[in-house]
């Protein structure tokens, strides 16, 4: 395994950039051979997340020939794994699993990778909620705070709403034109009178896309709650379980068994395409294949140069898709001391007027590391404020509130990561895209549909678990489908 | 001047693309050395539309040295003229000049052109505002058809509350927050009680920016009527004039005089920068320079790869600015048979329920071109829906809509010209790229700050007549500035 320099660590600092201080993890990554090739495979797939790497798994399963190319040095997309010094690892990127993400589970033991619990009971902290200071110690799912009822009451709501979608087709909803031209924050205000319950349910949007709730569609969030099995299942069981090792390794895992069909290093940059098939040209490497599946996210797809231009609606729509944008912080401590507080606090955290929005306690099982590791979530408009700072000053401002939270030794972490997703050039933001006011209901199945032999995955394209790693999964499945369906 | 070929005329029609149908037009182009080249300049400009030529312009003048680079192989972006055989003009892109449009009409007079006033007189056909099937002969400017009076008292509410809007900074704007999270849509229905006015204050939205209200921004919105100098300007004076040989023209005299170093067929792909300068790498060609201007649609800006990433804001905000949806038609008659009609018509019509939304006469002067011209905008959804179409399906649907409101001579043009902007890969769509709900708010002066050595131009920067040719001026002309201001 290669080491990342430290120029790839520090590289996109320049405007408050991409940044990990602390030396304890070392990068688990790939870098494959980079050397100039013409090549034939029956499918060309474009991206190694992990909805690329299960479209190539599949069919490599179903006995085509794949070759998958992938613009950064390493595969995973938008998990990445680092191994701390004398055990346990952190998740930069995607890190739990859980619920009814049962194509995941599927494929981490067929990986043969193991899951533990999060680490779990004990009390959440509420701040912020009614006014910037107020402090409330909860059993969240009691809605033991202010506006705690209210809020449960516009959850079960938008269950309800949410219910009705169809998410294969939610312009097809009741109401879609006027669900798709509200923007959530206009659904908020019209909907909820109480400031403390508005602010909470607002804080979903957060927590699904790292967006605003002045940003999306309404009918996108009824669409992401119904295809994730409701706001329960969203909030509590898709982050039940965690992988021992991370969830990266699980990618490379996959990666290994495609062997060299997987290239590194190769961003693609013009795809030429016609009935008859496509030619994938990356920068050192030109594929030619049957068909193509663009399994990056919808604005990175957008981004490639087609020859023809890609059919109208899928244009239009791949511009109406942007990343969420959220900074990801872990930090290490020598012990998980929270775990300790006579509050009985299980190191989750939630203040919707502060920088760091969410916390969650990221331990491992003690045989790996006693270590405590908070991960912190700062999103969205809060993450566009602070961006520009110095590392070091945000690294300040941020340990300065998870004190207030959990006490003064949170001032003085062992090592700490952030990651700032938007300044990786290959994912340009996270958890995933998500569909701009009016874009469902103007666009409709391009978000979907084939293009000739260009087919599009990626966890955006899901209809089950969308914005999740168990969707990319699926989307790559899907993809996968559709070329062995079409035969030819 | 070399001639296009079928295969760059037809190429792209796969899915529904850009189409030409007829054969009385040559392409006004040019194609330039495409060597494979190192070389250095003052200045290093993306894009050769309006904005990168009156950026290179401005810069040349000034001492700077400049280098060029288009991805098309012609210059103009989204102006494209075609000259008739027997003489005349078609613009396929970009047509009209006029009202405060003054630094477009000063540039015209530099580069010696010509305007002459748009065929005006006569009366505009109202369609389909009550119902599917109305239809009215009226004085536009007098708002004689069903719903008139409230869409002019509309109008001057929106006037009313744009002429508070500060162009340089609409997120300042009183109530910005709500008024950017909610879509010109939510306005609509909120404000506008009647349903024939709402429908004719909604078709503004296709008229700017190419778009549905229910994807744009109302602040968006607001911010566009102010700068582009209120609804009347927008609505009459800004297509007063037309030029002598079409728009394209002035671009390419202004490329001309930039002489060789405009560098066409060169796609920009990745930008290298940091404090001291970039480094631009096109398909055959790496330019280092102290600055770079990027001249092209957000979209596109957002679709280069940059190395270090682009600061966290304008990385999220060119994710947030698609471009509208516009498919643009010529029809060209042996003769301007409606300004025969007895009803005394003017070649304007609207409809907002049709296909085509909009028509104007686009004739030229009898001395170079006897012809009659009517130009039909098909917007946004209507164009979504035709799209796939094949072309000649598309021309026959056009036509009969336009023979209901002119009259059967429509049924039978010498010529039928039509571009699907969307299906240009280095456009993307036209006439510009409009901001979503909630990204003027959260991201702010991100539209136009710099980001070290680079620049952003394009109308879209604009903060006057945005959206138009004159603000595509403005925008390289500001951009420019920065970089004189810089020196260094």
């Amino acid at each position: 395994m290669a080491k990342f320099t430290r120029r790839q660590f520090l590289g996109t600092s320049i405007g408050g950039g991409a940044l990990l201080i602390g030396g304890d993890a070392t990068a688990q990554d790939t870098t494959r051979a980079k050397s100039a090739a013409r090549t034939r495979a029956d499918v060309c797939i474009v991206g190694a997340g992990y909805a690329g790497l299960a479209a190539a798994w599949r069919l490599k399963k179903a006995g085509a020939s794949v070759i998958v190319l992938e613009a950064r040095t390493r595969v995973g997309g938008r998990t990445w794994t680092m191994n701390m010094k004398g055990g346990g690892w952190i998740d930069l990127g995607g890190q739990w699993v859980g619920g009814s993400q049962k194509r995941y589970l599927a494929l981490i033991e067929e990986m043969g990778a193991k899951t533990y619990p999060s680490p779990d009971g004990g009390k959440t902290l509420y701040l912020g909620i009614t006014e910037p200071g107020y402090f409330a110690v909860t059993n969240e799912k009691e809605y033991d705070y202010p506006g705690g009822n209210l809020t449960k009451v516009a959850y079960d709501k938008l269950d309800e709403l949410a219910d009705k979608v169809n998410p294969e087709a939610p312009w097809n909803y009741p109401g879609a034109e006027e669900y798709d031209s509200n923007t959530f924050a206009e659904w908020l205000r019209k909907n909820i009178e109480n400031e403390n319950a508005r602010r909470a349910v607002g804080g979903l949007v957060s927590s699904v896309a790292c967006a605003s709730p002045e940003e999306i569609s309404t009918l996108h969030m009824l669409f992401l709650i119904k295809a994730c099995d409701g706001l329960k299942a969203i909030k509590n069981d898709a982050q039940e379980l965690r992988l021992i090792g991370g969830t990266q390794p699980v990618a490379k895992k996959v990666a290994d068994r495609l062997g060299a069909a997987v290239k590194t290093g190769q961003p693609v940059r013009r795809i030429e395409w016609n009935a008859g098939g496509v030619k994938v040209h990356a920068d050192r490497m030109t594929v030619e294949a049957r068909h193509a599946i663009i399994a990056v996210p919808p604005n990175l797809a957008g981004a490639i140069e087609y020859d023809p231009a890609l059919p109208t609606d899928r244009m239009q729509v791949t511009q109406r898709w942007p990343q969420g944008l959220v900074i990801k912080v872990q930090m290490v401590f020598s012990e998980p001391f929270w775990r300790e507080d006579k509050r009985q606090l299980n190191g989750a955290s939630l203040d919707y007027l502060a920088l760091v929005g969410e916390t969650a306690d990221s331990g491992v099982p003690e045989e790996y590391s006693k270590a405590g590791i908070l991960t912190g979530f700062i999103y969205s408009a809060q993450a566009r404020k602070v961006a520009p700072l110095p590392a070091e000053e945000r690294k300040k401002i941020v340990l300065q509130e998870i004190a207030k939270r959990f006490g003064p030794k949170a001032l003085n972490p062992v090592n700490y990561h952030e990651l700032n997703w938007t300044t990786q050039q290959w994912s340009r933001g996270c958890f995933t895209g998500f569909l701009t006011p009016g874009a469902t209901v103007l666009f409709r199945s391009a978000v979907r549909d084939p293009s000739g032999p260009l087919h599009w995955a990626g966890t955006e394209t899901a209809t089950i678990w969308p914005s999740f790693i168990d969707g990319a999964i699926r989307s790559g499945e899907r993809a996968a489908d559709e070329v062995i369906k079409a035969k030819g």
